[in-house]
């Protein structure tokens, strides 16, 4: 048994409100809890600044599982079982109450248990919040233990490399390190996971995996949604701190990394680092040419008329953000000189869709006449989870005639396992201490590196450059001319039919 | 329009009311004329010993089609378009009038058509009329233009490397090398066929086709039948010469040929050979060390009784002849130095199935815990239709496990096409004069080659090492013990899940 399951679990949140917790995080630990990833003794502490009814919010937070967890509506007995482990506390985080009450809570727990427990205080807050609350867990002393003691933090980290920096070395000063675990949830995805293990675990791949063979990756993420009632927060931040800084080149690490010497969450994330440092620092000049930046206007998706960006709740009606982002980025090392990586995602696209392509070169050495489709390597992450190779195939029929055809694996066919939430493999990381799959403080500042030139290009031009597309469309022509002479267009997402054109 | 469209076509089989034709050559023809493959004039000319009434000859043939074609039963309106071309002519095969009698026909056909034809005279007769009717030919002129007569020889070419040089010798006074088509229906196969395309079209195998990646590879043909009524010929043939020398040997030059400059039939013929010279040349030591023979006994196939291979019809009650023979080839070359090959074939089998597996070797760098099944690329031939390739992936669930699956490619999902049975490809390769899926002469020579060590040290030692299987197992286990280290045992055939083990 991992020391998780044994070791007593005291986990706070603070934001108790907010969507979060009620999406993702209560969900998750149910789940957990369900499946008996749970230490036999936990308690969870909700802490946030409203006067709650305790059982109203737990009725609240079962609605929650009920609409939102993937295993649909909770059980009832199971329900209890977890829910007597709850426990709302109102307080204010500029209070400092709220954290001698916190600890009075921690203390009594532990002493009644005898034993001490792992300490969990998860921030499902609002940026601004983070160092107030760091200090108040500092200060009184609730998060002091370097290997018991945890913060969870979430996205934005910062909101360019010197806020970053500066929130680093805040909570360097109050915790270790190996104590902050930076929240990626794109991490925690089982099909991102499975890269590791498909390029690392198999010798087809790995000796392809370079220059020499590879012809570009194109990496999107599509989001079918548009801001929605994050209007407020997202016209300050946009697509490239939303998704690109963190999701995006995330991916791209796990892509493009070398291999580490064993699966080990240091060498990990090591080699991680080692690829956005590696990434082409861009001048203003390439900025301009090698980053597109889009908003949607009015259009339809799914059938549903969606309003302009700029007419969004709390969007300014002259603002600049983007809400889509491609660009062309190069990896300057050994391994990649020269391949251009594809990067896409934005808001109010046709389909809620992640998908990584693998564009082979074309054989040095052709033997048919046909025109041959070079080989792909299609990893889908979302929402189906899918690894397919596109390869040169004879039609059935007297004559040698060639076209492309795909071999696939999905999971589907191939798992009678579920698969768990990205929250519900973060949080069991956590409680387990293995921060594999969470963002390093150089990690994080590597990542704000490579997108600072872009930041500073497009505040300098605030409006230059910024393409409109008709929400419900797959963003501005000038993403699809990026591409050149790479590709046509980017490979479709979702539909594997649409995969081969 | 290829040559052979527009060119009449003058197609004359010897051994018309044999098996063959009916089973396979007639319905092959018949598909190739209602898919519009023949040229709008043709005649087919069937010339056997036997009197016969025409009409009487007719129906059998069109009983053959509904019985064996893959599109079942013939039209009716197709079938009269297609059997006015048909002409029974009764001539003993030794004697000067069927050849005379054949002449006046074609050189009526031709003068009616105007034109000149493509003759096609198709051997399916016994081996012995081979020479015979071939001097018949040559002695009438009947097969003497270079670019538009043509022969088509069936196995088996020869029964040892002698007699297989004197019967090309003798065929080579006669005709030119390219206007012998010496058939190897296997590679009429449409997943055979397609090897090449897989090979040569794509760039992600080609790279890690060779001793650097690959631990080995096994081609396994088995049969689900006896030797049933061909128990004359088989006792004194055997395996080895009647599925290895060609059908087997024939697999391996395909899977391990270099790439040809073009596809070109001379040059992939070229090397064919190349690979069938650069097989070792074993000793009679290495030879039983290498070479594991075996014969069946009684038995179950699927449930039906099968007699011991001894007291099958028309075999000697002492026979030591192989219904079984696993070998294991070196091809001592740049590319395969070391890497073993491994064949099997037999009779009675539990299943009748073709598969090739290319092994690959252990990641040199492992950075997981978990045992590692090293990839696998399965080439299924027949029954199913299949490329797959196996390879490790993360088990969905909150911990790093991983376990074998499989990305698969077949062609039932793939295709709407119908896929054509092997004698239709071929036969249209020969109307339209393309050799490149027959046999050259110093092809079937190299091929003998190789198998003649095992043919004399089993001549010498005819009971040695002689193992028994029960009809309805997989062979002896010498066969397996063959594979050490290699493999714990043959990867099963059919039924995919099963080669996961």
């Amino acid at each position: 048994m991992k020391p998780g399951k044994i070791i007593p679990a005291a986990i706070t949140i603070f934001g108790a409100k907010g969507d979060l917790t009620k999406r993702k995080l209560i969900p998750a630990l149910y789940n957990l809890y369900t499946d008996k990833h749970l230490p036999p003794l936990f308690t969870i502490y909700c802490v946030d600044f409203l006067a709650e009814d305790e059982a109203a919010f737990k009725q609240d937070l079962l609605a929650g599982i009920n609409e939102f967890s993937r295993n649909g509506k909770a059980d009832e007995k199971e329900w209890e079982g977890f829910a007597k482990n709850i426990h709302y506390l109102q307080g204010d985080f500029l209070k400092t109450e709220t954290y001698t009450n916190l600890k009075d809570q921690l203390t009594a727990f532990e002493k009644k248990q005898k034993q001490s427990s792992t300490r969990v205080f998860y921030f499902a807050v609002a940026p601004r919040f983070i160092e107030i609350i760091a200090e108040g867990l500092y200060k009184h002393d609730l998060c002091n233990r370097d290997g018991l003691d945890r913060i969870v933090v979430e996205k934005p980290f910062g909101t360019d490399l010197d806020s970053a920096k500066k929130l680093n070395r805040f909570l360097g000063k109050r915790f270790a390190e190996k104590q902050i675990y930076r929240i990626d949830h794109y991490l925690g995805k089982e099909a991102v996971q499975n890269i590791m293990a498909f390029r690392f675990a198999n010798y087809v791949f790995e000796p392809l995996w370079n220059k020499k063979y590879i012809d570009h990756i194109q990496i999107s993420v599509a989001e079918e949604v548009g801001v929605g009632k994050r209007g407020g927060y997202y016209d300050g931040s946009g697509a490239l701190r939303d998704m690109v800084q963190n999701h995006l080149l995330q991916l791209l690490c796990i892509v493009a990394m070398d291999s580490p010497k064993f699966y080990k969450s240091e060498l990990i994330r090591d080699a991680k680092v080692k690829v956005l440092k590696d990434i082409r620092q861009y001048t203003p000049a390439q900025v301009l040419k090698n980053v597109i930046r889009g908003q949607y206007t009015a259009g339809n998706v799914h059938g549903t008329p969606r309003p302009p960006y700029r007419k969004e709740e709390h969007v300014l009606s002259t603002s600049n953000t983007e809400t889509f982002v491609a660009a062309r980025l190069f990896i300057d090392n050994e391994r990649w000189k020269g391949v251009p990586f594809f990067l896409r995602t934005g808001k109010s696209m046709p389909v809620q869709s992640s998908v990584i392509v693998i564009q082979f070169k074309d054989s040095p050495h052709k033997i048919f006449k046909d025109d041959i489709t070079p080989n792909r390597l299609i990893i889908s992450i979302q929402p189906e989870l899918e690894i397919s190779l596109l390869f040169e195939s004879k039609v059935p029929g007297l004559k040698m005639k060639l076209k492309p055809v795909e071999m696939d694996f999905t999971y589907q066919e191939s798992y009678t396992e579920t698969i768990p939430e990205a929250y519900e493999a973060l949080l069991l990381d956590v409680l387990d201490g293995n921060p594999t799959l969470f963002m390093r403080a150089d990690q994080v500042e590597a990542a704000w590196k490579v997108v600072m030139p872009i930041v500073d290009t497009w505040k300098k031009y605030p409006a230059k450059e910024l393409h409109l597309y008709k929400a419900g469309t797959w963003g501005p022509t000038a993403a699809t001319v990026l591409l050149k002479p790479y590709a046509k267009d980017w490979f479709r997402l979702s539909a594997r039919e649409e995969s081969i054109k």
